[in-house]
């Protein structure tokens, strides 16, 4: 059906947890098929059921040729507990897909699974870039900004985050705006209230003393912006902990799928509003498509020795084949290497003693080949 | 002009700071005028300049007849400290409007001054309720529900809220929900995230603990509830601290903001576009209408011995005029006596001790006339 001879030095390599996902293999195989004949470059090596694949892939030839297929018995279930997935994990799809990143087969892997199980993987096997002391997800935000997007983190990867956690997302944010979005001095804000008079928690303090040191390392620090800001065109990088962070995704997801809702019904009210909504109809899909989130699909983790993309878990197949374009991209520019190198960069000009307690090691035999 | 003795006990009196706003006092007094052509039964104290306060009472005769004008020579302003907003703020427009409230003179005080400010006064003047060791906000944020709104607080009274404040809020906010909402039962919902194993902070496992020992006491405890759940019809009153609060409702109004701005665009996009919107107009403004922050203009605080709104800094004749619908409603319904007593009746079953520490304790002299 396939080998991993077919695919060349020159292409992309990406590894593919096919199975953990909720909108089954159908979507997750139309999007890397989507994405085969988008792309040339790209090769997948497939962690999944050989004869679940196999079917798959006998539907789908020119998919077929670039895919690599690693047989699994185990799947970690939507609703498992990351220790679980730790404990009992091994072997299974979604571990494999992150162990090919580790063993270097593949730049980037990607799984629609569980998030909390994901990133306990990814912080066992590919353990966490020196320096870095708690990882982040960090998403793109449709934005007023030219680009259209702005980058948001932590949105989940951890619920706590002390003063230099959020120095380090910052720094990890703007690097991943640098490469992603191409801006050469990202515009770095903390995302606080506005309500108080000492403006929230003393974490944000010292995180926002240290970047106003830090400003120009790479990024412009323009202060505090507040949640209305997130999607507006005066910040890049919005760097918060990831219990805010997720709060905030998801308040935004259900106000836009309130809003959807609503103008649904607005345009069904009437036969007049019937009549309307057909000659609405193109506006209201280039709407759509600017936010739709099956566009933007792809929480990275920053700050592990590899890169590890959670697609959302009903993600389709338009969804499935965006995710794989950020891995793509993130892949072909070396991100991964360049934001390891600017992490190692600010310790040196920040700290005055080395990072060494005992979970922040990163052992050797984390250390990618 | 106007007197208190045109104020008969058939009214219901609503004290208000023409003073603080960002929209001046043509959009306050727009406001109220719009509100007495609706609603017969209304009465107003009003604080502010007097020159200035008659020179709007003489465009508006009607409204004059219902007015009791107090002349204030100070206003705080919207970017003043909530800490000197207390020490300097006596004698000011917004200070004086929640006296009223303590003197008896009125039933609400509504304000569209800084919100840190107000509460810092309101605190002072008005006292915590026994039992309420935090204040909260608590708005209204539309939703799938049958009434068009959920419940949510805290807002941003307070950046931290430890678990007994989180419980309190929901004792709060189901009174709120019971009044505001004519709901028997209102569905309580502590909001979390679903992305770790442990969900969340340990304020609020604590939280959910008690809660669900209390179900049943005048409100139903559904458990925990995302981000996305906010605006669903699962949840009638979410709970949650004032920073995380905070953040939800700025990040809804920029997402609602952003949308806004590209549906504009959209139908701007080609003159087929522009002509498709003259079709669609009416049923854009049904859409408008319904998620409209406007219309649901008013954060109520909770938890202190009296009434008090805090309107839009920056609201509108109409915005005005929904906060003083609000107010009146509140007002009328003896609100503030119902959740006083759910408030008490929640400690006497749930503590050994009463709260006494004498930060708590409500003095004598704070207690309302």
């Amino acid at each position: 059906m396939s080998s991993a001879d077919q695919i060349t030095s020159e292409r992309v390599v990406i590894s593919i947890d096919v199975m953990s996902g909720d909108g089954g293999l159908g979507a997750v195989f139309g999007g890397l098929q989507k994405s085969v004949r988008k792309n040339a470059r790209l090769a997948f090596i497939l962690h999944g059921q050989q004869d679940k694949i196999d079917a798959q892939l006998a539907r789908r030839r020119d998919l077929a040729a670039v895919c690599d297929v690693r047989d699994v018995d185990k799947i970690i279930p939507m609703d498992a507990k990351p220790s679980h997935a730790v404990r009992g994990g091994k072997g299974s799809s979604m571990w494999n897909a992150v162990e090919s990143v580790k063993k270097g087969e593949a730049t980037v892997a990607v799984s629609c699974g569980n998030t909390g199980a994901l990133m306990a993987i990814s912080m066992l096997l590919l353990r966490k870039v020196p320096g870095v002391h708690r990882p982040a997800i960090a998403i793109l935000w449709p934005s007023h900004n030219a680009s259209g997007f702005n980058t948001m983190l932590d949105v989940g990867a951890d619920i706590k985050a002390e003063a230099s956690d959020l120095v380090t997302y910052a720094v990890m944010g703007a690097a991943y705006a640098r490469h992603g979005m191409h801006l050469t001095k990202p515009r770095v804000g903390l995302l606080n209230v506005g309500t108080e008079e000492h403006k929230g928690r003393g974490a944000l303090h010292d995180a926002a003393t240290e970047l106003e040191q830090r400003d120009g390392d790479g990024f412009e620090y323009i202060g505090y912006v507040e949640g209305s800001d997130i999607p507006s065109d005066k910040v890049d990088v919005i760097v918060t902990d990831g219990f805010t962070g997720n709060i905030a995704i998801k308040t935004a997801e259900g106000t836009a799928s309130l809003i959807r809702g609503l103008l649904k019904q607005a345009f069904s009210h009437s036969p007049l509003s019937r009549f309307g909504a057909l000659f609405a109809l193109t506006s209201l899909r280039r709407l759509t498509k600017r936010i739709d989130p099956r566009r933007v699909n792809g929480g990275v983790f920053l700050g592990l020795n590899g890169t590890v993309i959670k697609s959302h878990g009903a993600a389709d197949a338009t969804g499935v084949s965006a995710a794989i374009k950020l891995a793509f991209q993130l892949a072909e520019g070396g991100f991964h290497e360049r934001l390891a190198a600017r992490v190692a960069s600010g310790i040196q000009s920040s700290e005055t003693t080395p990072s060494n307690g005992p979970k922040d090691v990163t052992s050797s035999e984390a250390t990618r080949p």
